[in-house]
């Protein structure tokens, strides 16, 4: 799709290399504001990625300054309907249960602001790694919007009480404090950025892709079960997990000294 | 109502500036001690502010020396029935559901220690402002008497394993862990306390009450779902929110650079 | 049970110690691996010691030099049949049940690596204090094992991007992070490792043991209802505890400046 700009650039650049996959927002000048084309895309993008197992991490970045700034309130407020507005944040929403259901990791590259749908966006990611010099706000309350689908994500990171302060007054928290609350897994110098993000994104790509997908998603239902349900429901997963070949061939592998040869199955 | 000792002076003051009302827990010489009736006052005091707009943030603080001591002990030991316990506990719980209801922000000041229920106020409170000689504790278990109640709104501020071992040694935790354990948002020395407090009430009091009111109860309502169900939920929040004349103004006048004017609707 | 390498010593110690038992796995030439008989010894004692009153606390430790390397998995890798698997796994998901559920509080003293399920007994008892020279990983994921029991304690421990990122990379993280993110109580140098095991023993050891068992199950019930229900049933309990002699006693010790004498009832 176009941008609302007729932009003839990409609204979201993929790049494959060898079994990482980054996606980049790609509106530099509106600080990759989600507008309806790019979640559109973004959602599109997630949904072809789960379906090819060469992809083995995913690692979300924005293009430009920002990171990403949110919604594009301008576009918003343009179509003063509930309807558009309904199906707006329900997409939304959409993307950040995609991000838990996909089955590859999914990493927030943050090299810069990241509010509102921004900042939920990193929330959302299972992994999020920051340059220092990034800063996190849920800042919809500013301008009488708050922000309560970044809410969801952003509480589901962080204690109550330092969400709340973030959602009540809009302001920013820098990448230390993020770090430090849980929102974040890593802070860097920025031109340490890419080489944190290759670290990390390589000691997923190295394991079993068959633990990894089974073990996420596993990982994500046990949290909403009560603990006596959730170690049951676990204790299946795992003797699963048991039963496969790459577990074999990794347990076997080990007293050997040398590298398993994931089968993914 | 009198207090046991039948002081003349007011269980509960209560203080208007500009928007935020001061509830100030006023037994000082039983470190504020949550009797019967200081229950009720402070109750009655939470229900009137509710129907009252021009309040837009309360702040929660105590007279003396200390924040809080909990329950009055003197008092519940001179009633021991089943009827009367059970009632006492249900109301002291029910201003802690009535706090997370409450359609203005609640924040806690607290000078000095905040032990046992007074502890719970202030994990109960939306946020919490410290002096960094306020100290904290949930101490039943010192007289018999496991802080069950406390425990609720603690496990739902700091780790299961910090708040197991505060319940299960009453031992004494200072300012700046409690922040570090996601009890208190910010720790300051005593003299800077009401500035702090009062900037951090002025930040919230000079948003969008509309957006405030329904995005706290939208914040707590959302906890207690699963991410699914939380994200579709609170999408139709914000749809509501962006249909709002403050949601419009506040849109309107970021990029005229003008302070915007909210309605309140 | 004998072990599979027909040692003559047993697979778990006890000690007994005034009120204060220590449970110390004893396998250390395997790294205190959780094979089927030590499993199964740790369940037994856990049963036996939940209808000893006169014990007050438990100590988890090991023997040698790591604390728990997790399940055996030259065992596991002997019998690969689902039936096995999953009885196994779900074995030792009762273990960490049975912890939330034993009347005496249990502290785990992590003197080394605390690996896989070694990691998910830390994250499972009440309590834990670790040397600093303690490590921790849920590390099943290098051998195409992602640690989904493992996980399910972890989570209620620490935030879920921390978790997901120990158990997408299977990286230790050592006792300071280890404290920062939750996991652990305490972290002590290794030669003061048992003078502050010791110290919170017997600070738990002397409070009333029925307000700490009473207490001990509310807090883990509590933890999964909604808010409002929360209150109101731990209103309840507190009520039930406040009719028990040892509050009485607790509180009118108090003002009397003496010890209380417990009765346990």
């Amino acid at each position: 799709m176009s941008d609302t700009h007729h932009n003839t650039e990409p609204l979201l650049l993929r790049e494959d290399d060898a079994g990482v996959t980054t996606l980049t927002l790609n509106r530099p000048r509106q600080y990759n504001a989600l507008s309806d084309e790019l979640i559109d895309e973004l959602q599109a993008a997630l949904d072809t990625l789960a379906a090819e197992p060469e992809t083995r991490v995913i690692v979300l970045a924005g293009s430009g300054k920002a990171f990403c700034a949110g919604h594009d309130l301008k576009q918003m407020r343009a179509q003063p309907e509930r309807g558009y507005y309904e199906a707006l944040f329900q997409r939304c929403g959409r993307i950040m249960t995609t991000i838990m259901a996909q089955p590859q990791p999914v990493i927030a590259r943050v090299h810069g602001i990241a509010t509102a749908a921004g900042c939920q966006l990193v929330a959302a990611c299972d992994l999020a790694v920051a340059a220092d010099c990034a800063t996190f706000a849920v800042s919809g309350i500013n301008v009488g919007l708050f922000c309560s689908t970044p809410g969801v994500a952003l509480a589901r990171n962080i204690g109550r009480k330092r969400a709340l302060e973030m959602l009540l007054t809009g302001e920013f928290i820098d990448a230390a404090q993020a770090q430090a609350e849980g929102l974040i897994n890593r802070v860097v110098p920025i031109d340490r950025l890419d080489v944190e993000i290759y670290r990390l994104a390589k000691a997923i790509r190295d394991k079993s892709p068959l633990a990894i997908r089974t073990g996420k998603a596993m990982f994500y239902r046990q949290l909403e079960m009560g603990a006596a349900d959730a170690y049951a429901y676990a204790a299946g997963v795992m003797a699963g997990n048991m039963l496969a070949e790459d577990a074999a061939e990794g347990i076997d592998a080990f007293p050997q000294r040398r590298p398993p040869e994931w089968k993914g199955r």
